[in-house]
């Protein structure tokens, strides 16, 4: 059996006890390394697991795949992935592998940043399409994230922005934070930056572009919403992670003034 | 300290590490008990969290709020919530109050539908608003869902259709089926059926309206996807779901040939 486990969000507790469970008594267990991060390294959860953990880099799962399959046949094989083990592409790819080698695949779910980010107060049944701003270079200056956004605005639907990606594959992991973010959107209104969430030192800013572009939230990982419309119970919740005193002391006449529903 | 503690979906293990831990710990824990319910019940929750549960029905939550808090100010009390914690608006209302009342709160992700469903290899990215389709009544008959999923469709996203809500306050749960969901919804295409995402007995069924509406996926809690444009990737893990051999045989040219992205 393959086990593909959610770790969650924060730290080594933040995997279930089932996960946990299955990780002990499996033959060999992967850890997917370049997806996303937790606030602990690889030695801190080793040590937590009681197990060596084998690095899977996209390298390794995108072209030695039955190399993590091998035996999995006849025995255990677990997959560690950060957040949810299907927020990312490449494992449908290694599920697939899986199914037509004849092995069987099971899915221990966890949080998320796509779930997670509700706990800013925002509503998930009001969110759009999920956005990814890349960093931009000297050649390449991708603007399809602005016209999603857009998208989502005209229906009234928030935006979440996952930071960062799009990295070339040889180079590490670069982890683009909310400020920089804010930069290249500083003409759309009010956002909700959010840093390391689910981990004890989570933190979360509401404010204008212009307000967060000046925010240090700290550490990787970031991520930012562009909100659509507003209830007033979100505007409520928002204010609660005001960037400043004043931020959001006009959001809600702002609001009924822009939108029209 | 208030800790809002999610669950999860299968069953009593699916809790973190670190959620049982202060479940543990806590002077008194309260059980939500009515927006989503686990594959176990109360008693085999209370059995391996070593715990007496205290249910928090709407009536409690909405209008009880200050039971819940009390005292949690200078002691620890959990609220448990099937899923993630905030999946549910009067979670916020609950956040709000505590706020107010100068508590400290603190929350433990967990796996909700909203992002479990990428189990079924739809790109949780391509997913646009959720929607909720309610039993119909002799004179309540909502549409509003349909112009939703239409919406999403016309930008190439998948919709996440919550099914059986919008039941009375007094009236116990009332759990829609795949199936009669599909029944309302045969004229649009390709549609995903869930249940019990996370169990051991999870199901998930691919095929179009009329194969779904025929299938029976077992007991709740279903859910349904109503897919967009769909990406050659998606479509082939679709195909481990199908609900018939031949079910999704066309869907490559049918797609192809409707969209033109």
């Amino acid at each position: 059996m393959l086990y593909f486990i959610g770790l969650g969000l924060g730290d080594a507790k933040d995997i279930t006890v089932k996960g946990l469970e299955i990780v002990k008594q499996c033959s060999r267990v992967y850890l997917e390394a370049y997806t996303s991060i937790l606030t602990v390294g690889k030695d801190a959860l080793e040590e937590y697991y009681g197990r060596e953990l084998l690095l899977a880099d996209r390298d390794m799962v995108e072209q030695e795949a039955d190399e993590i399959l091998k035996g999995a046949d006849v025995s255990d094989v677990a997959f560690l992935v950060v957040g949810d083990p299907f927020g990312a592409t490449t494992h449908s790819d290694l599920v697939l592998r899986a199914v037509n080698a004849g092995i069987q695949y099971r899915v221990i779910h966890n949080a998320s940043i796509m779930n997670a980010v509700g706990c800013c107060g925002l509503q998930l049944y009001n969110f759009g399409e999920t956005v990814s701003i890349v960093f931009w270079t000297d050649t390449w200056r991708p603007e399809s994230f602005y016209d999603k956004i857009k998208k989502n605005r005209d229906l009234g639907m928030h935006t979440l922005c996952l930071l960062g990606e799009g990295r070339k594959i040889y180079e590490p992991p670069r982890f683009m934070t909310v400020s920089q973010a804010a930069e290249q959107l500083l003409e759309i209104t009010i956002c909700v930056g959010l840093a390391r969430v689910g981990a004890e030192d989570q933190v979360i800013r509401a404010g204008t572009l212009r307000q967060l572009a000046s925010c240090d939230l700290g550490g990787p990982l970031h991520s930012m919403i562009v909100t659509g419309h507003l209830h007033p119970l979100e505007v409520d919740m928002l204010r609660l992670s005001a960037a400043t005193p004043d931020a959001l002391q006009d959001l809600r006449m702002t609001d009924s003034s822009t939108y029209t529903s």
